[in-house]
């Protein structure tokens, strides 16, 4: 493990998340005891490496993260990746609308169920 | 089937497609026989509906809508909005890069599947 | 959005769905904050439009649909159209069998969940 | 292997196909030679068991089927279910329109995908 | 029914599940009332057919199984199925590595929410 | 892009891929001028991290990858799997019941599309 790797993956991520989760996220992880790579692969390769190519923006990165996730309809990252474009700057009307988009695309359930999990999230964040 | 509504539709539609792509999808469509209504739906609800909605602008929605479509696999449909993709300005690079943002949301084989069906399109269109 | 055709839509749930839960679907839906055309197009698009087509009653409307809800595992879903296949008159046996009918074609998790799903609403309903 | 299954097995799906399409399944099947007990399993369990069950009747089960498979973009199967459907009875009509009926379920690629599949099978068939 | 056919599978099931866990799985299933034959399906054809068949052992047809439920995101039978891989004698390592090694072809979130359900039970059976 | 890192990953990818398979890999790459960096991922990522994982053997890694590809009907994925399946040493009765072993996990459909996808593969290879 590679200390330069993942602290370049560190430094991408604070672009996603608040500093008191980006804490959060290195200290206190669910699966630390089960998978304790798991966070590491997520902050090196994830981050590290995709996040951190050129071509496009954390914006543009982040919606096209919460449509794969609608279209998955893996709630727990729904709500996880709805934080991280608030943090990026993208409105609450942008988060909306970029589930609505996929009506055509998924259907009605998956977009229900993802502005179910989305909804939780906004209303804290209020 | 109200006139009107199409026509709203088939004008959204014009931001996404070449002239030529517009008039061959309401002229030449392969199930138009068997099911008239399918292309219908598309103009009218589809683009006259939840494209004209405000709050996103069309590269959004495009990256949003080709986000999905990898994560479905859906290969003829990718290759469809690659092409509208590139038709509302979005680069070869930002198409690509969202597509390689994919990997660790679903995986390698879905995006290679999803780069093999584009990249037929992005080389005719060079 | 045209009174004539939201008035369609409510006009065709009235056969899917009680008297009460039709009034509540328009005065209580818990996405009507965050997403008020959520709703509108349900009715409008889906009801009005695609449940309104002729060809199939509405019994087998609501088959193919809890066919493909129990496809997606989409649990919430699963329950919602339970309750409509009932107020369209599939009996509790069609309902149960059209689930079992898919192990050969989903698999024994897929209908193992979709009968647990079913199951809650079946006991509320006798 | 017992013979008695099989004959059940056998029984039922001759309801589902053709007379020479029963006897091209246990004859010419592609898979004999890697797998033989994969026709053996669809003839004793899903026909000689699943499809056997009282309580739906050849066309329910097939609408069901047909759905599970759009909603799973199994372009194979749904032209071996779509020609399945048309034995038992259903109208090119039923099948069309269980397919559009699922627009509001799973969005049009799933649908453009399963009609471009029907098509093909449709148009040989009339 | 054939009283043979679910001793075999009875049989084949005591590989795969602690005694107590068999005892449970005939006299207390959740959907005995509902659905009285799945269960019975589950030990004839999967266990009694599926699972008896040679060619792979127990541990391997628990890592093949195991792995097509981490892909489906189907959290309840992830915890059910991880209970057998431990019985048949696959140990933790083994269970955690084969969701971990599966980061590339599903990407992260089904991964973390499969081993956020395997949490669960493998410190139960600590 | 680290040397030393890649090196890694090609030399866990030779326990998988034939020499030559190996060298076409580096070098024909279909899709190099589109997304050159894919490879690169696959090879330190997937294979120099993930795949170099100790407490699997190269048996279960690929047993465990092909049980994932079968379920998410990843043909093109599929073949490719076969063969460096049947490279680690799995035999074609390995590989064969592997997928069987999905019928209750997926049924019918996605084990025929896997298999008739393994069939040529394991035709050429005899």
């Amino acid at each position: 493990m590679s200390t330069e790797r993942i602290e370049a993956g560190l430094e991408k991520i604070k672009e996603y998340v608040s500093e008191e989760e980006a804490e959060r996220m290195m200290t206190a992880d669910a699966l630390k005891g089960l998978a304790p790579d798991l966070r590491k692969y997520i902050v090196e390769f994830a981050y590290g490496e995709i996040y951190s190519r050129p071509g496009l923006d954390s914006k543009q990165r982040q919606l096209v993260t919460l449509a794969s996730l609608v279209t998955q309809g893996a709630t727990t990252q729904i709500q996880t990746h709805v934080k991280r474009a608030l943090t990026v700057g993208l409105t609450r009307t942008e988060i909306v609308e970029s589930i609505m988009q996929l009506i055509p695309y998924v259907g009605f359930p998956r977009v229900q169920t993802a502005l179910t999990a989305a909804k939780e999230i906004l209303e804290q964040e209020k």
